[in-house]
């Protein structure tokens, strides 16, 4: 009974490539970290070491590279789309491109006021991402917002769960909520504006945690997807996680001090983990 | 059109624990992360913050350190599922549990040749893994080794494959081949034995990695696999992850200088990233 | 010859406390990493193991936690120092206290136009610094900037330097400056705002960087600290780390491509690291 | 009164380069990450953007690679100096040259019972380090260890200490110690084994470490330094630096459940910090 190759791909990650574009003095810069994946007939690459079907790795990475001066890269979305069909077209032992990407947040640095045209601040950790996934069949597209660390101080609070023998957490109608959102989404159809989509429901994540009134992470969670899929209606699901970032309460009656929701340990483990998909019935 | 719930789960991530058994003066020395999600009925708290089908994450969180008491831990696999049993035999709201445990490597301390009875020194960032998938049906259980870092100076080339426009990749038939391995397999029936084949699925890594004449990181990946299969019966399936940690040879001629295969770069991106799962036939 | 104890210090680092203060519904909220070490008379610990002069870094935690609620944090120069003068005042063994904080860099987030009242969003991995060293005869304060990621896309340019049997690099007129800049400052007086210095000293890093035109980092550097002694009387010194990572121009004309300062790969390592201190004339 | 240039430095962080040497079939691999920094006549090129004194960067880079191939490596240390050597006898500006070297620590795989000749397991985190400061006058050279991951159960305790009215910390003596150990060296004269040196400091470490019944971190790390510095008469003096990685013991009262230090939870972060310089009488 000899093994067999279930499945297989393969690919490059953390393609970095950062690309600046000029309308006169005004510089616009963005920057990318792109993951590809390919999937098809390797079957005989890995029995025999036949690599006559391997598109290198090394090509990927270089490929990436030229697409990036080929294409007007006018959102994160197009520019997947485009690597995507290159590595899907010009590949018949190929069935299926994936295809990952990471967009750093660069902001214009304001100088006397104004934008500055050419010299740029970090946004933070948060990325707008897309994956993208081609097959002969269909391409389905996601896009997301990675790594936004927000924090309200009150209006969140947590109660009537249930209490077993390893119960001690107490209920408290008042508490810091802190989370770091993943969110992704994809679309009912394909005539749709990436980037008013991606500010907006960028903003709509913010305001309604912000509004929120909180009676459990999931609640809120929820109001955002509801919102989200209430408002875009090409927006056709939308996952989101949002881990539970504990800001402990600190007892200082044992120094003979009140404690009135003023001092907090933030931690990082463990941490809650809450996900939910919200999608519109048909 | 409103929306709805598609799906969700929710838990506890990175809950750290260390267990300490005794025989004598002799010390024996556990450390995991353990990571917990819910799968169940949970669409009231999600539209309406009625928490009464809540089991907290704080309380997922001390049941971990009261059950890591309760059980042996013999093996991380044995913990697992007493923690799932524990989560689904007491919440009748829920329809899946999933627990993923990462096991610290520590080595015991030579003193004077000998191993010391109470003094431990890190084995490094591999880890030993488990995840079990419990439903009212059945119960999956997988096994895994992660970030197992290896190199090998030779014994490996990469030739044969396709050129097109943006192929700059000179062949080889003599390179480094760094990788760091995650591996993960599941079993043909119940009755294993956890211990012995972790060991020798991991000396199997090695003892593969170390003797294949490689042609590619996909033969190699392959080799592993199928080894695994053919000489370990209750291994069902095993799935590899081998990213190809590149270690680029130096032009050394601009300095007057040969490089015979001697001076090498190593870099962490981009990176090749080769993924398979190898099962048998039936 | 007995071995003799030539220098000690200890304490506890990344004590991490968030602090929230009401003006009715307005919510301030502040977030600390709290590092405190101390030097002293504990030559008897080391080599009896005499606890009697030790104060528990436990209780140095505790110590921050209790000190948060009683001081104003209005800045974090005013905590470093109540924290020092705590720990100096209260502990006869001691001879010099030194408190590190880091500061994270929290915005309110904006909500139909206006700032929130009480739901922040972070501002990325910048931070506020501040390190107090106090002995019994003086007590030193140096205020900071940390991990402060820029880009500059143009006006930088890498000319007239040495070559020798290992030069490469190719001379450049117009290249990508990206740092991440540290920088630490002293005072000339201890009659200062240190909120308007340090919004100050941070503008004027951001806009001598966006308007220099830069023969070199080492210039740019100077530039801002120059400006920096220049501006602001009560700053006495500055010293300004600015790694120079890397975006590297890639050669595409080996794909029959034009690169016309369009594509660039950004690289973390290597990198360059240029550092310097300003000071002004006694 | 114009700012002035009190100190300045520049050079190349994280030069990463691997070495293969071959005896037959048998490699010998060695990975280094190397960090440059020159100090020296650059007051020019920080006011005006002369930079005909500046050694690029990105030479310096090159000239690891090229040197890494004229040198044995035969020890980190030797490497440290070959490099310091060129930079300054190359480079009349500089006064000051400052080598930094962290070398992984691989091992060999077992094959079949042998070492194989050829493949390699990482070490782990664990890094020899070595640092050498060059000027006109004299080259100090320290070599060390960083980052070496260390656990006893048991035969440590912690009493006697300051209570004061911040204090919770409960007396004990049986608790768990885990550091991770970064130490440094330099010597008494330049006529040393280093790799003898290195191989038996670090068994001192870990032999000492475990057999050392603790009554504080700091008696133990004096302990171990005292140790080294009567053992090795090479050894002028060593600096070690010892967090505290608490392991905090769970009250399973709550749940009805004995804790006989059986249960602990490992923390990163907050954690005490214990340092310490030991040297010789003259």
């Amino acid at each position: 009974m000899p093994a067999i190759l279930k499945h297989d791909n393969y690919g490059k990650s953390k393609v970095r490539v950062v690309k600046v574009t000029r309308e006169g003095s005004l510089h616009k810069m963005k920057e990318f970290s792109v993951d590809i994946s390919l999937e098809g007939d390797f079957e005989d690459v890995h029995r025999t070491g036949n690599n006559e079907k391997v598109l290198p790795t090394d090509t990927m990475k270089n490929t990436v590279y030229a697409l990036a001066k080929k294409n007007d890269v006018n959102t994160v979305e197009e520019f997947a789309l485009y690597l995507s069909d290159h590595f899907k077209n010009n590949n018949n032992q190929v069935s299926t491109v994936n295809i990952d990407i990471q967009q750093s947040t660069w902001k214009r640095i304001h100088v006397e006021g104004k934008e500055h045209d050419h010299s740029f601040i970090s946004g933070g950790n948060e990325k707008r991402t897309c994956s993208v996934r081609q097959n002969d069949i269909n391409t389905e597209i996601e896009s997301g917002i990675k790594d936004l660390l927000i924090m309200k101080t009150t209006h969140s609070g947590f109660t009537g769960y249930i209490k077993d023998q390893y119960t001690t957490l107490k209920e408290t109608t008042d508490r810091i909520f802190e989370t770091v959102v993943t969110a992704k989404w994809n679309y009912t159809n394909e005539d749709v504006d990436y980037n008013f989509l991606h500010d907006n429901i960028r903003e709509e994540i913010l305001t309604t945690f912000a509004k929120h009134d909180s009676l459990s992470v999931q609640q809120t969670l929820f109001a955002i997807g509801e919102n989200v899929i209430n408002k875009f209606k090409d927006v056709k699901e939308i996952s989101i996680s949002m881990p539970n970032k504990h800001c402990l309460l600190i007892d200082l009656s044992r120094f003979g001090m009140e404690n009135n929701n003023e001092i907090f340990v933030p931690t990082d483990e463990p941490h809650g983990l809450i996900e939910a998909t919200m999608g519109r019935e048909k």
